[in-house]
């Protein structure tokens, strides 16, 4: 039985791999590593069996297996060779354990085990709303590979290393990254003519590295309007090593999308300031991360990227001028492929790809698409929801057949502005508000500190400093199921004797959240008529866009709804549902599944294949043009109504306390 | 006969088009454009037949052809439309003599004549040593489209882009480079919807230029070690439009090529400093250029560049150290396809793209492959020697079978270095010498002046400033025919009795060309026994490396010699054959053929067959190696003697003075 040639004869053996049961005879003597390819399981394998990269280790279960058929599996492994032993020994790996499945060749039934660190295409499994599993697949790949040293008049460098891709891992016509090319000579002499090739989608060498090195990072990033949020992955393992986030530099040329685009367009070289803005803040980003993880950000060499569409051309260093009136005319909708040099991305390798995901409309942007990704509507029974809230709401709406998208500009008072007390969320933002129908009592809870403002003791303050979204929509819920406010938002004549908090100003009524005393400015933080008419209209214009979608799939309520986003995150489903942002849906499915922007990002950089579906799903999506028309307008006024005015809320009413339906 | 429409019948007509002789029946109502294609005959459109370019103008011949089968052509067009009338008075077209190709339909049987300048494929003949003609057809194509306006919800403008170009030109699946994506926008907006497209290899977008451009422009450069040298093209005719010349501005961190390799070693970021340099140059030379030509340096879309190897390695950014040592290996020896503003050329267009030709062996570069290409040794009858001559001689030697390659280390003394008085090929330099045998006086020519020193008023001068390669070379064969030095290149004792020029210096013996008094340096200009020496060794070692590819291929004579480079239009065959630096030949067969290295670049530029034509020769040349190979060391040796030692040279013999061959 010692047998360690690679003879390989017409005699074959039965090969059972565990956990896949995958099972089939293989000719004697072939490795553990091809026989397992033969029954369609892949074991990793970077050095191309060299007994370099240890990935490919496996075990070899000892004992009789009559249930399978296999009498007696032990000795049916060729002994170590010098090489794995030598490995095995630097490495502390227990050889009767564990076998190198490049060495291990088999010479009579066996029974294997390939642990999940030795397989192939690792999974990663998102875990939020609904479990999504993926192959860790991404558009790199390391190879690695021993060159013929150079010889007087033989080929070059690189034409040495095309044969050495050729016959050591069958990879044909892969062309070199001419700025990589640089460094292949250097790199070739350093690791004694072994390198380790980092190969994009298949066809490029974009990274040259000396000797063995299993170093392969990407990016997933998302950039929003306002906040820039970057994943640092493992692109073996599928882990993700740090987590980063940003302000959005180009928030000082306008808070707005709007704003950004008119920036410019008027403003000469506005454009390409915004652009050098972002580039240079995904640059400190990858730095950030980088260093978080503890490895050097010129390992990185791939990229996604994710934003609405003015981030998205604003990235890309294109102009969004033609997104700032009808038509809304997007440069591309496809994806895009580039060099993270060719935009400026100097902190990663020179080498490195990015890919933008594609958009849908001129709205409807890559982050959708991203969303899209993450929560795969189209896998579930029934029809699914997805609302991305932001000064303009990205609403998804459909089931397994047919999927429909749709921007409606709830405009910014979500987001704390245009609101008298309003503010981002962030430390002393009112976020919860309480009112006591009987007493007519007010509570509230501020960002940052667990308690209500009624369990403090005297003399104690919340030091409220405004009121954020979340807390703007529970006021006004609040209000309506204490009667305090009527169906059309209006306070109710009553509303101050009801409740000591409401006065009036003129002929409208505010709330006193908190007075001078209690808060952080000196100044009374009150909700005004004003600020309930302002969530109004965005609810409102949320609830047309809906509508319009649920009315083209002819369906009247929805049977799971997601939030998306950071503002999807800090609202109170209820109080949303309360106010009529939602369409009726039993609340228990009503849930925030955080940035999934960023996780379809992460899931296109860890798995190649998700940037086709992603391609697909953005052509099949259907996309309802809202903005101006007609129906959307009529949809709208329908919609300011508390919770609306015409549709059923079943779902709803039998949750709402007797009587506030009726109102 | 007003059938207008566009519809086209099952009757057929009989169309001959000149000058090709082509004929055929096409059918009824067919465009002359479409139909000509039928027949195989391309006539140019740029427009893709929207009556916008004028490139299709053809001729339509009037009369009876019987010898043809046409009793009678005339009226057998549809007359013009709106359109072409509007086309035809904005630029003063007679329609009643030229028409459009894709306006004109066939309504009867015609006799059409296709222009010279309306043929798709324009041909384009260099004249030197044989003549060569290639068709215009660049790696670079323009592409007119008419795109639809933007819609709201309809597809983004890139999307309704490659639309209009499969519609109109049957051209799927292109890409658009993702910087020049920034321009589509405004370029759409800018031309009304309609824009020309620049198409790189058929795959790619690079330029997009608002409405009907025409302007399609390529810079061939050959970089040399001391001359960089750039042809600006005009790539729809093929013109050159404008040629340039530079210092290479590499010269000052070393004068040779073992001196950079040897300043990128030693000095950091050296290699970089000698990639900006060269970069720069040629920068500045396609500015120069374009300025010359009156034309817009970011027109230029498509280059091609050629260099001896380490010029190839340096102007890609790549460090040459391993081409200055032992086995001399390249980085790659493959044709390289780069984004111009990868290599910083940010003259050009931002999309450009850059070719740079194939390398043969260590010491053999792209250079050399463009004289390949320019020379097409295996298209004559007969054995041809191709010799470039700078610091390393690259030699080509072959028919149409086989075709070898060497580098021969001939040094600097060609080039008027390691010489007491030489120079470089200047104004004021000694470019020929005359020594007469029987009274033994000088006369010499000076570049810059058509006049011999012996036909000078009194009292005039021609004010030599030293001597150059040619000169040198000159006076060696010169002293040699008149006896005054030997077969061993020594003085011979009574050289001083027969020539007043000769003097003895100690026991050596030396030339005095000029007089101090004569000279503009206030030195006599001499040539001394070492310039000899010098120049025995060159020859020796140019002739070694000839003679080394004569063995390997068995031929004692060559049928034809082309010298190519600068310093190759400089020499006299004559004296070059009389010292022995060229094998022989018969006199009238050895022709100097110019800069063939920038004509090869400016071939692959013109035709991208040639690129393929380029890649696969390089490969088929059989390299063989001289350096330091003991039959190289004995061939150098008997080359020393003048002509030569061992070798016969009957063809030289018969047009020698009587006795010359055997001093």
């Amino acid at each position: 039985m010692t047998d360690n040639t690679p003879s390989v004869s017409a005699e074959t053996h039965r090969l059972i791999l565990l956990p896949s049961g995958r099972r089939g005879d293989v000719p004697h003597g072939t490795t553990v590593l091809a026989a397992a390819a033969m029954l369609g399981v892949e074991i990793e394998s970077i050095c191309g069996g060299r007994q370099t990269c240890g990935k490919c280790l496996v075990a070899l279960e000892r004992g009789t297996f009559p249930r399978h058929g296999i009498t007696s599996a032990d000795e049916h492994l060729s002994p170590p060779d010098e090489a794995e032993i030598a490995y095995a020994r630097k490495h502390g790996i227990n050889l009767s354990e564990r076998r190198m499945a490049c060495a291990a060749r088999i010479l009579g039934d066996v029974l294997i085990t390939v642990p999940e660190e030795s397989q192939a295409r690792k999974q990663v499994i998102r875990k939020a709303a609904g479990e999504l599993t993926i192959e860790v697949a991404p558009a790199v790949r390391l190879v690695y590979v021993e060159v013929e040293p150079a010889t007087l008049g033989g080929p070059a460098d690189w034409q040495r290393v095309q044969t050495a891709l050729a016959e050591q891992w069958g990879l044909h016509d892969l062309t070199i990254d001419p700025v990589i090319l640089r460094r292949l000579q250097a790199a070739l002499r350093e690791g004694d003519w072994k390198v380790t090739l980092t190969i994009w989608q298949g066809r490029e060498v974009i990274r040259v590295a000396p000797g063995y090195d299993e170093r392969l990072y990407g990016l997933a990033v998302d950039v929003g309007t306002t906040t820039v949020a970057a994943y640092l992955c493992d692109l073996r393992t599928g882990a993700v090593l740090a987590t980063e986030a940003t302000m959005n530099p180009q928030v000082r040329y306008g808070e707005d999308l709007m704003s950004r685009v008119s920036y410019g367009m008027t403003e000469p070289g506005g454009v390409a300031r915004m652009h050098r803005a972002i580039i240079k803040a995904l640059n400190d980003l990858a730095a950030q991360a980088a260093a978080a993880a503890g490895i050097a950000a010129d390992a990185i060499t791939d990229a996604v990227l994710v934003g609405n569409t003015v981030m998205h051309h604003l990235l890309l260093g294109i102009d969004p001028t033609y997104l700032g009136a009808m038509p809304f005319a997007l440069a591309t909708h496809d994806a895009v492929d580039v060099k993270a040099r060719d935009l400026g991305l100097t902190a990663l390798h020179p080498g490195a790809m990015v890919h933008v995901l594609p958009c849908i409309a001129g709205y409807v942007g890559a982050d959708n698409v991203g969303v899209l990704l993450a929560e795969q509507p189209t896998l579930d029974d029934g029809i699914s929801l997805i609302v991305d809230i932001g000064t303009n709401a990205e609403i998804l709406l459909g089931n397994r057949e047919r999927l429909l998208s749709a921007s409606s500009p709830t405009g910014p008072a979500f987001e704390g502005a245009h609101i008298k007390h309003g503010q981002r969320a962030a430390p002393g933002a009112i976020e919860r508000v309480r009112i006591d129908p009987a007493t007519g009592a007010v509570r509230y809870r501020v960002i940052g500190d667990e308690r209500w403002s009624d369990a403090l003791r005297e003399g104690e303050s919340l030091r409220p400093t405004g009121i954020c979204g979340s807390g703007i929509i529970e006021v006004v819920a609040e209000l309506f199921l204490a009667g305090l406010i009527d169906r059309t938002g209006r306070f109710v004549p009553d509303a101050p004797a009801r409740c000591p908090a409401v006065r009036w100003q003129g002929t409208l009524g505010e709330l006193v959240l908190a007075s001078a005393e209690e808060s952080a400015t000196g100044q009374p933080i009150v909700v005004t008529q004003k600020d309930i008419r302002a969530i109004q209209l965005a609810k409102g214009a949320l609830y047309a866009g809906t509508r319009m979608l649920m009315d083209r799939l002819g369906v009247d309520h929805v049977d799971r709804i997601r939030l998306a986003g950071a503002f999807g995150s800090y609202i109170d489903p209820y109080h949303a549902m309360v106010i009529g942002m939602l369409p009726d849906c039993d609340l228990e499915h009503v849930v925030a599944v955080g940035n999934a922007a960023g996780d379809g990002a992460r899931l296109a950089l860890l798995n190649v294949e998700q940037r086709a579906l992603a391609r697909r799903a953005a052509r099949q999506v259907e996309y309802v043009e809202t903005g101006g028309t007609p129906i959307f307008q009529e949809r709208f006024v329908e919609a300011m109504t508390l919770p609306h005015a015409h549709d059923p809320f079943p779902r709803l009413a039998a949750i709402l306390p007797p009587g506030a339906a009726n109102r």
